[in-house]
This record gives structure tokens, C-alpha cells and sequence, in this order.
């Protein structure tokens, strides 16, 4: 048997604990917990084959009651014995992707975002368009792009025109972005014909990751009209490899910003679902952004009522994502092409001049919060480098 | 051993032999052919267990040459003799969703269609959008609601806002309509990084089903600015429960209509698939539109090369629609906007006049195509009846 210390500043402490999914050369990928530096076998510890799977999909099937009591459990272990072959140092490990993505939307829930893309898209119209303090404007993207933090994001190749130009031409997107987001998990999914509640929202989702939403700037302003973006989105979205619960997020939670004009109905709130999480993004490992979560003007409850209102069915591994995160300052702004006010303002990085991404690029994104024992809690990283197309398709 | 008898006019002939998931009251669902009047239970007839699961997933992801082989060995068993207990009589048997749809895709490839909305939606402008004939504009679905013909299709609530109202409502939704599609269904993936080329559109794409994209046009026009459609589809996708192989439309490859602009290369076609599939779309049984897909301005090689230029991976399971199907004249259109002219122009449908969908409405849509034979192979059918709101949500 063995014990795990957690050194007192970890983001990884007691009141975190996050899932996610991993592998070492002896075991095939399977959920493990994070404590500190080690990575709890959750299989091994707890005996349950429902964690022996390459995902989290099957645990999170199985409902708010039992997330609840598998986190009494675990600790428990953690802050007990365990035996030593359920306990292995996070730095031997390799993660993957933590669920099988179902559904996944993104949302635009920002209003600082939407309000910069707007002066910079359409500089002759308000900002917002007229639904933005209505709805959580949102739509879906590429379920089967979800790809693990640190996988390489292939350059996307498609069709781009600037508007000095005659006609479009094919090839490598010029303008390759980030979008600084939180993602949300569902575990318990809906029926179909039955909204979810923003009350229930608790009941139906796990925990939340981070999300970076690579976008291509170029080929999304050339496709996007009138049926949204696609092909400069759908190429890749990276997620952060440990999945922190909502019980984890209990001393982040404030009251959102005010709603004004008041919401419909079904969009009201009995409990307070904003996030005081405060996330940072560096780019070649210089900090140039650290957007603040908690100005976000909808919240996580209010996203998955709008998602279900029409009666759409929710899924357990279903991802729905807050769109870019951006606060009034410029340091605070979660794309690069709010940052360089549409590449017009370059950012000095590592001693140069620049707005887009180039190949050999490393984006990470981090994020702590407030923890119930008053220290923070911290939900790793999510990361990508930029690596060249194979082949520019032509 | 029994034999098939297939009746000379039956959509479901030699030269179709389309595949489906059924079950009988003794059968869990699992795959099956259809051949005339009968369905031919795989599993029990080939003694393969890739058969005995509730989609056709695990058979699409072995890839064209087993398809291929599969569908020389069925041909033989339905002219021969087959084991009692793997027949079927196809009224016996209850169909089911054909497919685990892993990502949805609808493209907007009719240029009528195209065409007639730009006139409804935006009068004053061009219909046609600058990049609408340089690229299959296109956008994800909600892959989880996708459903099975003959689903019940409950009436989505959701905001809706007239131009002449001073803030948006929520309710049910007063302008529900149809989209009648083709859908072309993934078997093999792609690689993360590797566009699909046209000429390789056969050995990733298994066949095709129709699609009904409901779409309730009041939800659609108030929330589709500026990230495209949302709640106003996601609320239920209807497909066939046939899945027609791409062998069956061999009879039924035609040119598509000349391209001008001249496309980009990667969109450039070495073989022509064009479809000379016929429609039938019926409101409460009455006959109202016969849409062409042969007139649809992009292929479906087009869209899967698309769909992959930027590196997206496509995955067994992938379904991809081709947006409503309209031809030049009124009862050649796809969707009821379009039929009524936004509802300016309604339609005698039973005696009745009527503009957009009533709870207790059926709508069915059918199709067939040339065959090898010289006759004609069927789709079957997709149908949906409309059923109120369980909780309008207030």
C-alpha cells in the first residue's frame, strides 16, 4: 500500500480531484483521478470495471448520485492507503481525450467577444445583432474533430478570398486563430421532447474542461454566410486532458452579470451558474491573454436550456463549449484576432511582430478558480503546435 | 429452406437490395436486407456476427471490397434457397434508425432552393449568395436527433420574433415545415489530416437514404445570425430505413449540371456522380411536390471532398445531407416555404388551404431511380406525423 502527498500549493489538491482518461506502457487507457502529482487507477483502487474503459463516458452515464459518491470514495483513498499498483506519477502517464465526444455545440456567450467580431466584421453596424441579449446564440460543430491536448493541429487548407479579390483560390489558411474557451460535459443525457430545466442543469452535467476552438479565419469569412461557420472550424477543437467536476467548481460560482433586457422564462435562473475562473493563454510560452470567465454574459444552465428547448435530446458525452472568452482589456481577449483588432495591431511575442499563427506555433491555455478550502484549483492545460498541411490538395 | 419471391415491379429487386436494422418480437435489432417483400436477416444467413448488432456500423467501417463481396453473396441467397428462420415477411418486422450517425452534415447544394430562399429571405439582394457557386456551403447538425422513419416529431417551442414585434416570444413553433433530402452515409473514415478526394468518394461512402431535415422557419429566422441554423433543426432529422447501396444508383449516374464558375481543383470530378433520383413528397397522402435530384448544382464527391479539404477526418457512421431539393417549378420544391412562398401562397391540400405544418400532419417522402435492369429501385419511405408540445415550457 502506499499514500499520495499533495504538496499545498498543487491546483491538483483535495478540492479538485478531476477525471480523465489515461494510458501507461502496461495499461490500456482507462480513468484515472488526479491528486497532486500521482494519477489514481480508478479501476485498480475501486474495483469497478466501469473505469477500466477508454473513456468517461460509461461513468458519466450513471448519474449525478453516483458521481457524487464516487468523489466520497476517492477521497477517501487518497487521503488514506492505496494499493501501489492503482497509484502512478502524472509525469510517467500519457492522457487522451477524457470522453467520447457526442454532440458538440459552441456557444458565442461573450458579449465583449461578439461585440469586438462585430466592430471588426461589420464596422458599419452595431456590434451586437438584435437576438445576442436574447438567446445564447450558438451552433454545432465537428463532434469527431475533438482531439486530446498536445495533439498536433495540422495547418487546414481550404478556400479563402479577401475581398480585393476577383475570385477565391485554395490553399493554407493565412489567418489560423485560437478561441480561449470553457467546455461543459454532459453526463446524464434528456429525452427527446423534454427541454432541460436551469435548474437541473447540476443534474445532467459533470464538470467542465478547456477548449481551444482553432479557427481559420480567412476560410471562415469566406464560408460563413448564410448557413454559419464550417470548414474554419471543423478541422480541430483540442480539449483539456482532466475533466474538473462541478462539485470542484462550488466556491467559483457568482452571480452572472445582469440580463438586460430580463430573459424569457425558460431562461431564468434559481441558482447563480456564473464562474469565477480565470484563465491564461500563452503563446510560444509568452502570457498574451488572460480572459476572465467570469464576465460571461450566459451562463452554463442557461446554454443547456436554450440547447433543449426546442426539445432537442442531450447525450451523455455531449460537449457544449462557452465560445470565446474575452474581457473589455486588451490582455483579456481570448482570440488572436481580437487581440491584433483583425491583424491590424501585431503583438510582439518572443521579440516579433505578430497576429496569426505560424507552423511551429505552440498555443496553452490554463485556468484556475477559487477552491472550497480557499487555495485554487487549477484545470492543467490545453495545447496545441501548429505543424504544416501534408498535402495542399491540389 | 425457403426461396424469395420478388414481384417484377418491386422497388426492392435484385438490383437494389437495400440494407436496414429491423426487429421482430423475437428478434433484437440487428441488420438486415431487403429483397421484394421480404427482409433477409444477415446474421442468421451468413453466420456473421458483425450482422447480429442494432446498426450497420461495424459492417460500413470493413470497407468497399467486403461490401462488395457481401452484397454477390446476398444477390445469391435471395435467387436461392436461404434457412426459414432468416426470412422475414417485411410487414412482420419493425425498422429501426439504420445507423450510430457519428457527425451530421447538411449542404444547401440545390441552387433552386438556394435560389428561392435568397428571394424570400433577402428580396433586395442578389439570391444567390458571392461564394454560394465556388464552394457546397454546408453546416453541422445535432447528430443525437437524428431519428428513424416514422418517429413521432414533436412540435418544437422555441423564441420567434415577426419583424413587426418589438421583442421575441417562446412557444411553439407556427411555421414548421419540411426539407425533403437525399443523405449519404460514411463507411470508412478518414485520417485526421487527409482531405478525401473525389475520385475517392466510392471507397468512403457506403450509399444513400432520404432525409426529412424538419425545420421550424419562425425559430430558424430570428436565431440564425450570425453562426446559421440551430434550433430551428435540431430538434429532429428524420432518414428511410433503407440504406441503398452506391451499386444500386449505377443506372442512375448522370452528369451534374455544368459548373460556371469553373471550381476549384480539389472540387474537380474525374467521374460523374449526378443522380437522376426522382421524389415524392406527400402532405396527409395527397401528392405536392416531386423534387429532382438530378438537378442539384453539387455532387456528393463534391461535398465529402469539401467536407475534408481542411483535414477534417470523416468517420463510419458520418452522415451527410444535401439540403433541399428543389427543381425550377413550384411542385418541384423540397421544403413548404418555398411551396407557399413563405406562406404568401398557400397550398389545397385535402380541401384545405394550407401554408405550414398542423399537429396531427403526416408527411412522407419518397423516391426511386433508374436501375440496372431497366426498371426502377425505391428508396422506401421517410415519414413523420406531427404531435404537440408535451410542456410549451413556461
Amino acid at each position: 500500500m502506499t499514500t499520495i502527498t499533495i504538496p499545498d500549493d498543487s491546483p491538483f489538491g483535495l478540492s479538485n480531484l478531476p477525471y480523465g482518461v489515461f494510458s501507461t506502457p502496461g495499461t490500456a487507457p482507462r480513468v484515472g483521478v488526479r491528486a497532486g502529482d500521482s494519477v489514481v487507477d480508478l479501476a485498480a483502487a475501486l474495483g469497478d470495471e466501469v473505469f477500466a474503459r477508454p473513456s468517461l463516458n460509461a461513468f458519466l452515464a450513471q448519474g449525478r448520485a453516483r458521481w457524487d459518491e464516487v468523489r466520497a470514495r476517492v477521497a477517501d483513498l487518497v487521503t488514506g492507503e492505496i494499493p501501489d499498483h492503482a497509484v502512478h506519477p502524472a509525469a510517467a502517464v500519457t492522457m487522451h481525450l477524457p470522453i467520447e465526444v457526442a454532440d458538440y455545440v459552441d456557444f458565442y456567450a461573450s458579449e465583449q467577444h461578439a461585440s469586438n467580431l462585430g466592430r471588426i466584421l461589420r464596422p458599419d453596424s452595431e456590434p451586437l445583432l438584435p437576438n445576442w441579449k436574447h438567446l445564447p446564440v450558438g451552433y454545432h460543430g465537428r463532434a469527431g474533430t475533438v482531439v486530446a491536448s498536445g495533439t498536433d493541429i495540422v495547418r487546414p487548407c481550404g478556400q479563402r478570398k479577401a475581398p480585393d479579390e476577383s475570385a477565391p483560390t485554395f490553399g493554407p489558411t493565412r489567418r489560423l486563430d485560437i478561441e480561449a474557451e470553457l467546455g461543459f460535459i454532459v453526463g446524464t443525457g434528456s429525452a427527446l421532447g423534454d427541454p432541460v430545466r436551469t435548474a437541473d442543469f447540476a443534474e445532467h452535467v459533470f464538470g467542465a474542461v478547456l477548449v481551444n476552438d482553432w479557427s481559420a479565419r480567412d476560410i471562415q469569412g469566406w464560408e460563413y454566410q448564410p448557413l454559419g461557420p464550417h470548414l474554419g472550424k471543423s478541422f480541430a477543437t483540442s480539449t483539456s486532458a482532466w475533466v474538473v467536476p462541478l462539485q470542484a467548481l462550488q466556491a467559483a460560482r457568482i452571480p452572472g452579470p445582469e440580463q438586460d433586457p430580463a430573459v424569457l422564462p425558460y431562461l431564468r435562473e434559481t441558482e447563480q451558474w456564473g464562474l469565477d475562473i480565470a484563465l491564461e493563454v500563452s503563446w510560444n510560452g509568452q502570457v498574451v491573454s488572460r480572459p476572465p470567465y467570469r464576465d460571461m454574459y450566459w451562463s452554463p444552465a442557461q446554454m443547456l436550456a436554450h440547447l433543449t428547448a426546442n426539445g432537442a435530446a442531450c447525450r451523455t458525452g455531449d460537449l457544449y463549449a462557452s465560445g470565446t472568452i474575452s474581457g473589455p482589456q486588451r490582455e483579456q481577449r481570448g482570440a488572436f484576432i481580437e487581440v491584433t483588432w483583425g491583424g491590424q495591431q501585431p503583438l510582439e511575442v518572443a521579440g516579433q511582430q505578430r497576429t496569426f499563427l505560424e507552423d511551429g506555433d505552440e498555443v496553452a491555455i490554463t485556468a484556475s478558480a477559487p477552491a472550497v478550502d480557499g487555495g485554487r484549483i487549477g484545470f492543467g492545460e490545453v495545447t496545441g503546435r501548429i505543424v504544416p498541411p501534408r498535402d495542399t490538395g491540389v
